[in-house]
């Protein structure tokens, strides 16, 4: 997609936000911008850490949703596949070349199941997690039925409170039903505690994580025991993706956000009390946004409201700027205070999103830029992808 | 769209989450649900009080974003068109065949002007507003460029503090300028006080409806004065439409959730402080999902996330029980307290979402049921045009 000729039939501003070789200033907004040089240092840094921690990278590919973002990952990270919450996205990264995927959550709706059993045809080993005994002749059925394997994590609850199984014995019986099941095979654990990867404090974090090592390793040593390898102990987000790394038990990350950034995940503060988007962690996702109504003095209206982006999280920043600050969000309009009457009708500003899994998943295109020019542009491949 | 062969190559769960014919029960979560029933007598009740009342409807086609329901609203409920609020939706529509669109609101990017000036050509009769004299210029030169007619609306900010001017005066300086520009009409006054719509109660809703009728009223006065007729007075929400149909000033409705209902417009106050979704209005639309985790038993885990919603006015409700609550939403999943153990996985919940417009702004498609039958796979036409 990186040549200006497969865009020939596109227009801008209607099919697409931008084409390959556009000044920046011309990007049609609202529009999901990407600072490459940004995210390729965010990508290799990661990449370089996994590698230096003996750690393999199964990057999120929920957060992008995005075939040539997680290439990208592929190639220049050295992740060994992605993992995602659908079957529906599981099989865009599949058929997009992504070659070891695995769907981080149940899969029971008998359609789904089908669809996840024919998956290992699209190419790409196919893992899935259970957390309930009933699943596992279903999914053993469906690959059966089509020829194929489905590899299994089970899933262990380790903080988060929502799915997984919460004792040894649980994933001890788990595991065992699996292996001896048709068509199934054991993969190992997948144990990612989501609930604390937002708590602001790093000791905070931290106590939560050494709860669910602790929690693993049991299990991890039970399997041993019983003759059960794990091939994969996954977990690990942006947020404590080095506690991981040091347990001794996680061999997988499974970290998402940690390439784009977004001002939710930016608050939290790292070991030394330091934001990790000042420094850890640089933003390379923007929604560029312009000024189209500027009728009161003191306020900016700008075009990227709840249609633009999701504000579950909080409101969007305003990227390098402090003297303007965006305050309130409708559906189609951000209200920006902006006091000394700064901004002019269609001055365009960068929005660091609040939240970028669910903001990714609104629009259609990534556009990708680089010194002030238009390099590439990506669409986002399984937005919309929920089921 | 509403014959199967149509669909012929589509697959269910991949493409669209149903076809036409299947059982509801067949539907694959997480999609939106149209009660085509219930959704055809709420366009029915506000064509018939529109008309009573001798007033023209042109229904708000940035909540649904779908030609199919757009022209349902205009061959049932006697819709004189639609409005929207970007550019690229009024093309929608425009070539989806509704032959009279507003743009509910400025137009400045110079790329966007000019694309609006194009949309004449598509057959349809192209009205925008305006809040800056130096906008007029703008697309004056764009619509003589492309030998085209833009009608435009003076934007009165009566109350919601974001776009639109503040004063008579102005009303009339901006009335006159596009009057005199080539290839501009003036057609009328926008006047939408969006900031009432979803106060509880009906008396403050009418205390600051009355202020902006009599902003509006001094307004058009002025303009006749000058000798300048007003088409259009428009304005008026599911939350005010009575209001305005009775001011004696506006002549035009631009409703829009009234068609499909949401959790928090529910919860507003009709005159005899009855919710509006108890009588009133019906929900029409539903967001299907899908139990799919129950390893805790006090809680259901079910599919539909912030990727399948928006939350930002509060959680989606649960239609027809109150046994379980949907408690918590994170990016895939739905916790929903199950106290009493009464859900089983696999299923099915009709989920009331929180807002409407940017819910339905992450699907694709629209399923239209009646009597448990799916009747109808609609595109959601204009999802993700925010530009």
């Amino acid at each position: 997609m990186k040549d200006m000729d497969s865009f020939a039939e596109y227009e801008v501003g209607f099919d697409i936000p931008a084409k390959p070789g556009m000044p920046e200033a011309e990007v049609q907004p609202p529009a999901l911008v990407l600072d490459l040089d940004a995210l390729e240092r965010n990508i290799k840094k990661m990449g370089d850490y996994a590698a230096a921690h003996g750690m393999r990278h199964r990057v999120h590919g929920k957060m992008h949703k995005s075939v040539d973002v997680a290439k990208l990952q592929v190639e220049l990270g050295g992740a060994c596949g992605d993992c995602c919450q659908k079957v529906s996205e599981a099989e865009v990264f599949a058929r997009g070349g992504i070659s070891d995927v695995l769907v981080s959550n149940q899969v029971r709706d008998p359609a789904k199941i089908d669809r996840l059993a024919r998956m290992p045809k699209l190419g790409a080993r196919t893992i899935a997690c259970v957390d309930d005994l009933e699943n596992i002749p279903d999914l053993s059925a469906a690959a059966t039925k089509h020829g194929t394997e489905i590899e299994l994590l089970v899933e262990i609850d380790c903080g988060a409170g929502r799915c997984g199984v919460a004792t040894t014995p649980e994933v001890v019986a788990f595991a065992k039903a699996v292996d001896a099941a048709p068509g199934l095979k054991f993969a190992g654990i997948q144990a990612y505690q989501g609930a604390m990867q937002h708590m602001d404090s790093y000791a905070d974090r931290k106590a939560k994580i050494e709860l669910a090592v602790a929690q693993v390793k049991d299990a991890v040593d039970a399997l041993k025991a019983e003759g059960l390898e794990c091939d994969i102990v996954g977990g690990g987000g942006t947020g404590s993706y080095y506690f991981e790394s040091n347990s001794g038990v996680y061999n997988e990350l499974q970290c998402g956000s940690y390439a784009f950034m977004d001002a939710d995940y930016g608050r939290i503060l790292d070991e030394n009390g330091q934001r990790i988007d000042r420094g850890e962690w640089e933003n390379a996702l923007f929604l560029l946004t312009s000024v189209m109504s500027h009728a009161k003095a003191e306020k900016a209206i700008v075009d990227a409201g709840l249609k633009a982006q999701s504000v579950d999280s909080g409101l969007p920043v305003i990227f390098g700027r402090d003297d303007v600050e965006y305050v309130k969000c409708s559906d189609e309009h951000g209200v920006v205070m902006d006091q000394d009457g700064a901004l002019k009708v269609n001055e365009k500003l960068r929005l660091v999103p609040g939240h970028c899994d669910p903001t990714c998943n609104v629009h259609d295109w990534y556009v990708g830029v680089r010194n002030g020019v238009v390099e590439t542009v990506w669409p986002v491949s399984a937005r919309g992808r929920a089921y």
